[in-house]
């Protein structure tokens, strides 16, 4: 038989169902669907909803919300997978009961349109259990009884008939939306969370002197203290000596160099192992402790090459690409030269093997207390390893997070997104004008993108020292951390950023003397640092839950385009937080800044207190408001209001 | 092994290639991809495309356009359905030559590379045949030979070399792009032209007097020089007699009443039959051949839906829901009766039959040169059905047009025209203002909409006399005329538009003394008539192929509401249509018209001679133009750009 009804537009829905959407186990994943069919009639529907694991969907309710659009919602109780899909039917008895009020409004002859109704309710008794099929009998009886058919029009509108006749009528031509769709149900940490970037041989005092985990772990307090909650550290695993690369990556390296901790394996083991100056894995297993008893999460980073004494390389040298003299090929992106790695070749035929020890690695880490892997470069490997690998992780450890540290074109990064990725490196360090920013901000916190890709903004990385950095000293730094901070519930510094530290190679976005080939002692308290400034911001973050989302951000208006302005709220507008930054860091800006009542709840021209969160104080707000930021004393507002007038 | 390459975004595809795309045959079917893949490689691309019917896909190759995006094309050389998807692969030769040349600028040590190379050559020569293999052994003769390998690079990039290689190169890790996609290419009917709707019965002399078909045949030379293609006709079987509407749908008719034509079938016959008193089939038939003749089209109604003296009716009583009293049921939408009419119930079991019988009847019309049919109130029959219907009537006759005659909620109106139909209703007739057209075109004109949605705008129907024809007399039914015939490729008008009849129910859409229940007899040049307009307007739209088109639409601004400002032109600029209307019927606007250069093909600020072509005025145009309409004049220009001065 011809179906009659369609179900189309079902959301959330990544790329026809190709890839899995994102939420955040703890809420409701609210799903759409266009539900109709020819004709007239009253339709039912429901999302059918399951934990991927199981077997049995569950039901919750769907209500139009008109144009032939149905919403539902069911709960996202697990951090684990969940598969849904909708079914939609025809109501017989609820279409007939339209009908015939309709009819008998025209006082038009209705007795065998009655006799129709109730032959629907005979049916729906006879499936009907208990004291639903009391019910319907009842109801036949008094319908029965009627002296005038008409009267029957009050009688089969009540709320007692309908439930019983809902508790066991036939789902006429049933439809199920094709494919069934999958919700990734994330920890909160997916979505929210402040990281502290580190190099933990650079975390001692003594200039020059390669500091220990033990070391480093002395540090964690006061990263704590600033507010921050995940500790990334950059790989800790033996640096080969094969072509180690010297200070400001030279060539050759003096025998002090440290190498760069991307140049992975020695003797001393590969993935699975501490490079000694670093300490043991009890070390390590000492530092993760630390930082979970400090309220800290550590990540690791997962980089899948080798340094040419990586013990891979005699144990599996099929995995990497040789050369026709049979020498093994070092990375290279001419004229780049990195001949202190080696690249693992995925065309291997040996590929199952080499996957599986990938596996291994992050499972070994796992086993370890790690949560979090910021993966280096996953654009270059297959996406289709991404997407294997996380899904067999995730099926065991839902917990796990995996950050794509991918800056290459656009279409890839959202790839690794959609193959599985977390989270996702982003373009922020070079978006830097309010329309750079409100374009890109804009892509990023709708559908489709935000159902898959969730934004990590990094002020700068050991690569990136970006240019606004360079030359706009500590105001720079305030201004880009409110803004990584309040545009991104994920947002990253790497360290010496509390310094401001803003030497760099000139003409590239290189820091000079990088910590990549070098061992840095800092003193963390010197003067100029904004230690405290990132402690406040951190502070205002995690009292204000409208800054834990990325789909609530609202630009407003302002007349300076070098004042941005705009709005995060939690849905009963109960946290309101508005955020001015003035871009410009050289010089004072004012504005008139517009914002529409409803963004904070007020009704049209009432007026409103907001308290300055970063500064203490408070200010009368309406419609229009006037805005002046000196980056010479705040570059921002981060605004809350308090109360409505 | 896993897959290196992802191909995503494949364009035209409607709902992830649920639904066929429709285009047209005689043109290309542009197709656009996202194609990468991780690391660093040159890729190839192809179109692989085939007609439906046929089991081998042909190629064609596509070039990238930046940002990873690819465009290919294919010819649609025949009115059928066509499959198609995207192929790519990794080019081993072509990424090692790119690699090879950034390699050897940098002045390093390159033996090794070339020798890589050489390997690659050699592959591809064992796969080679005839000339392309002489070509790549000579090739690997010099490359060998070269007394430094750096001067290999200038030999690599020989075109003769890469050619060769082209030819033979294995396909390495080569994807295809899934599902697999459908486009319709119908024949050039389906978008363009212009639609004159009749009454045969009506097109008679004689106040009163049932006209013939031999009579309304008469009126065919007229219609064609009005510049119409396609006379579409409704309803032309038996009229039933039980419950015979009257005059203004009342519920009893005398015997002179004529009925109405969708109450279909009597002792005379059903849907495969003639009404006795608009002559024979043989009389049909030669309306169709003299249309033809003339170069005009025939589109019959197709009503799905019967009189209660329709034969099927005790033929086939299981076609029809029963009420439980054993009668059969009538239509009726409470408060409104169609006591005259018996609608097929579709959830007969006896589907099958009932399927096949109504294929018979649009077979049996086809059969008698019919390739167009209006299908009324499809929106009440199984959207499935029409998928199934239209599908295996276009896979034998693919040059079948059906218009969708669906005036209901946009959602059913799009899923009608995903299954199949060729043309839609649309809501135009209910679109005034400016803003109103520019956002429905604006939907219309685009992909996803433009790309299985096909509008024909009617600027009336028997159904519908809107508020604005019946207020705005002469000038409205002027300046509605040029909206529908130059915003939309295919427009239709339903008779006695020329004449300006505006004579409504009160307070209703209705028209008074409808021709759907009485015989109407005009005098077709009576005055005031806009026949020599509608002859203009059409000659404009056969002269000027930047008319034929939909997706082609740009709307421009004007200083005034009420003068709508679009530009329409061929893909080469050979063909630029200027329309300025005024929306006001009752008063004469003026306002400043912005044209921007690239619309027009002018160098800024160049200026350009402008033709009315309905007035043969000629103005200097500009940027900035001054318009101004007086509806008792002319309601409109449409200006061809004539000369860049």
């Amino acid at each position: 038989m011809l179906n009659h009804i369609i179900i189309e537009g079902v959301t959330p829905s990544v790329d026809c169902g190709n890839y899995p959407a994102k939420r955040i186990a703890g809420e409701l994943c609210v799903v759409e669907a266009d539900i109709f069919r020819d004709g007239v009639a009253e339709l039912g529907a429901v999302v059918k909803w399951r934990r991927r694991q199981d077997k049995r969907f569950q039901e919750s309710p769907m209500w139009p919300l008109g144009e032939d659009r149905w919403r539902g919602e069911f709960p996202l109780e697990e951090n684990t997978r969940y598969l849904f899909t909708v079914e939609a039917w025809s109501k017989a008895f609820a279409s007939w009961r339209d009908y015939f009020r309709k009819k008998a409004e025209t006082r038009l002859e209705v007795a065998s349109n009655l006799e129709e109704g109730i032959m629907l309710l005979e049916r729906v008794k006879k499936r009907a259990r208990g004291q639903n099929r009391q019910t319907l009998a009842s109801y036949l009886e008094r319908l029965r009884s009627l002296p005038d058919p008409h009267l029957a029009v009050d009688v089969v509108f009540e709320p007692a008939l309908e439930a019983a006749v809902d508790s066991a009528e036939e789902r006429l031509g049933a439809v199920s939306y094709s494919p069934v769709l999958e919700v990734i149900a994330d920890r909160p940490r997916a979505r929210y969370g402040a990281w502290y970037e580190m190099f933990p041989r650079s975390q001692g005092s003594c200039p020059g002197k390669h500091a220990t985990l033990r070391e480093a772990e002395m540090r964690l307090p006061e990263i704590r203290d600033m507010g921050f909650d995940v500790v990334y550290l950059v790989p800790i695993h033996p640096i080969g000596h094969t072509n180690r690369k010297g200070p400001n990556n030279a060539l050759t390296a003096s025998s002090e160099s440290p190498g760069s901790p991307w140049a992975i394996g020695s003797a001393a083991g590969g993935h699975m192992a501490i490079e000694p100056a670093l300490g043991t894995l009890a070390d390590f297993d000492h530092f993760v402790q630390t930082a979970e008893r400090l309220g800290l999460e550590v990540a690791l980073d997962f980089a899948i090459q080798c340094s040419p004494d990586h013990p891979w390389v005699t144990e599996h040298p099929q995995w990497f690409e040789h050369r026709p003299d049979g020498t093994i090929k070092y990375a290279e992106n001419p004229p780049k030269q990195y001949q202190d790695i080696y690249p693992v070749n995925f065309d291997t035929p040996d590929q199952k093997n080499l996957m599986e020890e990938l596996k291994r690695i992050v499972m070994f880490w796992i086993g370890h207390g790690v949560k979090i892997f910021r993966v280096d470069n996953p654009h270059t490997k297959p996406v289709a390893f991404w997407h294997w690998l996380i899904n067999e992780v995730q099926a065991r450890h839902p917990e796990v997070i995996f950050l794509s540290e991918a800056f290459t074109r656009p279409i890839m990064m959202k790839a690794l997104a959609k193959a599985g990725f977390t989270q996702s490196y982003t373009y922020f360090t070079w978006r830097n004008t309010k329309w750079e920013l409100t374009e890109y901000l804009s892509e990023l916190s709708r559908p489709p993108v935000s159902d898959y890709f969730r934004p990590n903004f990094f002020t700068n990385t050991p690569d990136i020292l970006p240019p606004i950095l360079q030359q706009g000293g500590r105001p720079a730094f305030k201004m880009r951390l409110v803004l990584a901070a309040t545009l991104s519930p994920s947002y990253g510094i790497y360290s010496g950023y509390e310094l401001c530290e803003n030497d760099a190679v000139a003409g590239t976005e290189e820091y000079a003397n990088s910590e990549k080939y070098e061992i840095k002692a800092r003193d963390w308290n010197r003067p100029g640092n904004i230690k405290e400034f990132i402690a406040r911001v951190n502070r205002i973050r995690n009292d204000n839950p409208a800054l834990h989302e990325l789909t609530n951000l609202r630009f407003l208006d302002t007349d300076n385009d070098m004042i941005m302005l705009y709005a995060k709220s939690t849905a009963d507008l109960a946290n309101v937080i508005l955020v001015a930054v003035n871009l410009d860091p050289f010089h004072p800006h004012h504005c008139t800044a517009f914002v529409p009542s409803e963004v904070v709840g007020v009704s049209p021209g009432q007026r409103y207190r907001v308290a300055d969160l970063l500064t203490g104080a408070s200010y009368e707000w309406s419609v229009r408001n006037y805005i002046r930021l000196d980056p010479r004393i705040e570059p921002a507002h981060i605004l809350r209001v308090e109360s409505r007038l």
